[in-house]
């Protein structure tokens, strides 16, 4: 399969962390979101969306919503368990991802890494946001290793995404131990070679 | 199950539709968003999200996120087939809509509607991006009856739930007739009474 995306996306590494993580073989192809690549007449022909990423399957059939493929990779893997409260928690964090942690922390990220600009300047709505998320994120890893069930699942990949760069947005973990362990266990889950950088550890 | 939710939140409905088209007995427990409900101590301790709708179920187990909940009632029903890819493109949709559709029509609606603003003083790039969503829409359902498969799922269901109050947001369905005529076909399947609000299908 091909898979569209931007390697400073976390929404495109979702995809690519599975990918790898369950040995499928894909052609990664580079979109740059700032240039207007997910707005041609070719990528919309494909991904009516205009999002990044997007996958293109051999047949033809393509996906988009980072999550929606993430799923539908891991089906009848480990990373999506059969039970099926499991994969209703799996659920609702992944939706929560969406609307909670994706358009505050990521968001302010691109304001900062993309655009530039001094965390100053961040949204306050978006920082109270994403100050919110991972407070939650800490008082639910206090009490668990895992973000549903007892094991790491696509939940931790959908939520690590993110979370690893949060000191990109202007967000620190200091306070938040229970995260940055989190964070080392996804980083051995994904056997990912980097650990994360050292500002979100701070 | 008890259902708390509130009856304007076309995220709550979405759950009522669900439980109502499967024939699920719930109880449905009212919660007033405006009056912080979600946000008390004991609220937080079944839902820690914050938000409604949730699901509490006879076992004490408790779900949040509305596509979540749906995704996890409709299961092993027509709502939700079995095919895998339809599952895919379910998903693919289930999280558009909470990441484009909702954020943009929903919030508009809520300006209006629930804080009584005026049209005028929405904010612009909801504006733009829900007339994006709607339109996004329309090219889908020139095309398709439905959005994914070639039945009605809960796919229908989540983006039915605030299309029909698009007016509500300050929307004009007027130049787009697949949209109105696909909620005409969603107020059949789901059973409902009611017609959408006039303004709707202006």
């Amino acid at each position: 399969m091909q898979i569209y995306g931007d390697l400073m996306s976390g929404n495109c590494l979702k995809v690519r962390y599975v990918a790898d993580r369950l040995g499928l073989p894909y052609t990664w192809v580079p979109v740059d979101i700032l240039r207007g690549e997910t707005r041609t007449p070719e990528y919309l022909a494909r991904f009516p969306m205009g999002q990044v990423p997007g996958v293109a399957f051999p047949d033809g059939r393509c996906l988009a919503q980072s999550n929606a493929i993430i799923r539908s990779l891991a089906r009848g893997s480990a990373l999506l368990p059969e039970d099926p409260w499991v994969q209703a928690e799996i659920d609702q964090w992944l939706f929560w991802e969406q609307y909670s942690h994706e358009p505050t922390i990521a968001v302010c990220r691109f304001h900062m890494r993309y655009k530039g600009e001094p965390a100053e300047t961040r949204d306050p709505k978006k920082v109270a946001g994403g100050e919110a998320a991972l407070d939650l994120m800490e008082r639910r890893l206090v009490a668990a290793d895992w973000f549903a069930g007892q094991t790491f699942t696509i939940a931790d990949i959908a939520l690590f995404a993110y979370t690893q760069f949060a000191d990109e947005g202007g967000f620190s973990l200091a306070a938040r131990p229970a995260v940055r362990s989190w964070l080392g266990r996804c980083i051995q889950a994904l056997g990912l070679p980097r650990e994360p950088s050292p500002a979100a550890l701070a």
